[in-house]
């Protein structure tokens, strides 16, 4: 395995592990027992590359061909469970782990599809899938808002740092350098968004009333 | 091409579009960003027919074959953030877009399935699948109660429309007819379910009470 | 077909019937419509296993290859539309019958997945996502709180069942034993959860507050 290798394998444990933390706090907010906290983690963690691996053929997807994942993944989820009453705020801790998250598995996501050999756009687009795929399972299985639909920009980062990589890729850019900018440009401008309330023009007139009965 | 072809493919293109269309309404109703009107467009309007794909074993699924699909759905988001306050109704025009989306989705769906192998049984629950799939994901997702749930019929409309479709094709009538007769069937069916309030008899009873704690 | 293929068979079809009848008697809490009885017991009969199928390559999935599994389900589903008002607790009920079907899908799942060559840690982990995906796609669709998601064990009850069978399977025991062994286990815990409240120790410290805007 070369340094290259190396550098990859950790960005994808370090992936797996800030998504499991956040699905691991989501779990804390709703009170869950352990089993719980491991299952919300897995669902967080695995749920994006798992709609990547199954749109692009790749069966069994990642968890299920190599247990380190479950074990990573289950590690965080207990570490969570017997220390989240420790972290000040819990909902801040979770935006950050699953901004981290968001950035790595853009790039990670869009890289996988480029090696299956999916066109660039195509591989753009997973990357945006893999990374916003997880959290949303998160939030809708634990009757959370989505993070997807909060004011602060959250899917264009992904797509931002995704496109970047791809871009520089096709361009001969070397692989690490392209992940590295790549994962910069998303966590940048989603840790600007949380920190500076960042948001797009959103659509004004009038909220949607209640479906009439 | 030939004049069929060309019918089938536009038919496709209005199934993308009203069905992104629907789900960019519900984003206005949410007060979404743009990138959030396109990413709600892309899962109603892509949503059924990844179901279909995937359970059918043809991946990548249609829109990461050709950027086409991506380009008309968000242009129709796009279009819709833009235009959607002029609307006097956006309730209404969700339920309308949902209805053409719906009738076409079924006999398209059931088309691609029997295409694929599916035995006509079959090709009319994929029918259904298409149909239905990407419009519970949007409510589901954006947190509103699933059109499928409400009182009027919903899948019993897309049900009937694959279903007169497979059984005229089964029986050697010529693809055209079947598929406008079956979108006829199941927008026939849906509109006046909408206009008139007509329902199935529901299970009256009782509602369930909350889960006791 | 042997005697122990019956068995194998009348355990697959007692699976879907329960599952079936759980999601109708969330439909009738939600007083929906015949179809969407049959619609929500369908999801809840087929999600499951339709999720295992996909993520291990088996597409066409089972309900796609045999009419059959929909003639249980929706059999199931009407008969509850005629009776369901008959039944003291359709709470209780709902849960006796997710509790069967957990059982019976956590071991058949596993088996299916070594059938198909999975390795034994990833035979139980695939056991858990058919026993539990489905009835969690239920309540996410009717806007229940997912049992998943309650205070009494659940998932441990199925990761149980699903790992006993596994580990006697693997170490040499007949099926029929094996898979009558695991069933017992998954349905004891779950029983004496649900009798008895018993719950693992859930994260206490506070719950999350909303989130904030």
């Amino acid at each position: 395995m070369t340094a290259l290798d190396t550098l990859l394998l950790w960005l994808d444990i370090a992936g797996i592990a800030v998504f499991a933390a956040s699905g691991a706090l989501v779990a804390s907010r709703k009170q869950m027992d352990a089993v719980g906290f491991i299952l919300i983690a897995a669902v967080t963690a695995f749920g994006g590359g798992t709609l990547r691996d199954v749109l692009l053929g790749r069966v069994p997807p990642f968890w299920l061909r190599d247990p380190a994942w479950l074990a990573v993944a289950s590690s965080v989820a207990v570490l969570v469970f017997f220390t989240a009453h420790r972290v000040e705020s819990r909902f801040r801790a979770l935006l950050w782990a699953d901004a981290v998250g968001l950035a790595l598995f853009a790039v990670l996501g869009a890289e996988i599809a480029l090696l299956a050999g999916a066109k660039p756009w195509a591989a753009v687009l997973l990357g945006v899938a893999t990374a916003t795929f997880g959290g949303a399972a998160r939030d809708v299985i634990c009757n959370e808002i989505p993070l997807l639909l909060r004011k602060e920009i959250y899917a264009l980062a992904a797509l931002a740092g995704a496109a970047v990589f791809v871009a520089l890729r096709v361009n001969g850019v070397w692989r690490d350098p392209a992940l590295l900018a790549g994962m910069a440009v998303a966590f940048g401008i989603r840790a600007i968004a949380i920190l500076r309330g960042w948001s797009l023009p959103a659509y004004k007139p009038r909220p949607g009333r209640d479906y009439p009965n």
